[in-house]
């Protein structure tokens, strides 16, 4: 059994294999494509309340999970050409976060860590 | 052995829920979230050449890892608030684009797939 | 007197060409930078609620006052590189915004043109 | 002759009173709405190389005018709503840039100030 995040590393390289689309994947244009995504996932969000955005129809959600997906590709696809493990990064992002925003200081507190 | 983006989704739940953060995590702020992130992580290529980025420093590199690990936990938190399955979500798209981008038409070309 | 949009293109003219700028203001790097300074604009307000974000702190306030000047001048350069009249186009979006709009369907309603 | 960013600024509270659409536009929702459009504005530039960005097809250029407009007019009114005199606040800005990027060091170089 393949780690997701691995076995999606290869269907993309295999995808931009089969259609020479690595001369177009440097990181900088993966990184603007993956910002560009990253916006359309936000745009149906944009206009709703807090609860609205906890409460989208069926076929908003449809078209979010879709936005989601594109992100996660561009995301997969721009860490393999930096040669960084995804998963060893997020694990110690949370690591450095736990110590960055302390159970007891950052309890209900929605302030960045130089202001708890 | 679970996979990593299960894990990572746990992990997450776990953190927001120690810290009572799931007040603030409602799908609208975690896409706003998500898009900062993903413009940090455009930040540093915003005036390399594809060769630069292809080549970044050490440090350069280890910033970018950060910034790689932002996006992906915010990505993993609004999956998760909106109960979708982004590992089958990715697949799926890239069924999609498959089709979208047939190997014949789409090799050696970066158009959109209305225009090839 | 000047239109202070025009002013801004000219000062900014002047500002690239004093550090020989130009060779890196390529329309792509411009519009990758302002992507990056409307996420900087948008990074205080992710965590705050509506009404918050109404009642800024005169910090928060002067430090959102340096991005949406970013914001401009990227805006304003962005659009010098590509030989466009701002200030024209915006009136034209305006004109071409009210006929997607009308005042009776559009009144108290957020949705996009398509769904009113 | 009213300067056009008083003359747009304007015309955008007539626009939205008429619409009752004060009660959406908080700063934090002009906020998103802005990023999402400078990522429509980045999106057509993402797959092009330099070159290519500095001579885009007429079709192309007039999409990017639109999308151009768009960001002034969510500058405009989120300043407006945060009570910015944005042509001030420009200039002002342009002013610190001077002092952070002195002619003699930056001359020729894209690095960050903390870095020249």
């Amino acid at each position: 059994m393949t780690d997701s995040l691995l076995e999606l590393r290869d269907a993309l390289r295999r995808f931009a294999a089969e259609r020479d689309w690595d001369q177009f994947h440097s990181p900088r244009n993966l990184a603007a494509a993956l910002s560009v995504e990253a916006a359309e996932l936000l745009e149906p969000f944009q206009w709703l309340t807090d609860e609205q955005s906890r409460d989208l129809s069926p076929e908003a959600r449809a078209a979010v999970e879709q936005e989601l997906a594109d992100v996660l590709l561009y995301l997969v696809r721009l860490a393999d050409k930096l040669d960084v493990d995804l998963a060893s990064a997020a694990r110690a992002k949370i690591a450095r976060n736990a110590v960055k925003y302390p159970v007891e200081k950052a309890r209900g507190s929605s302030r960045k860590y130089d202001e708890i």
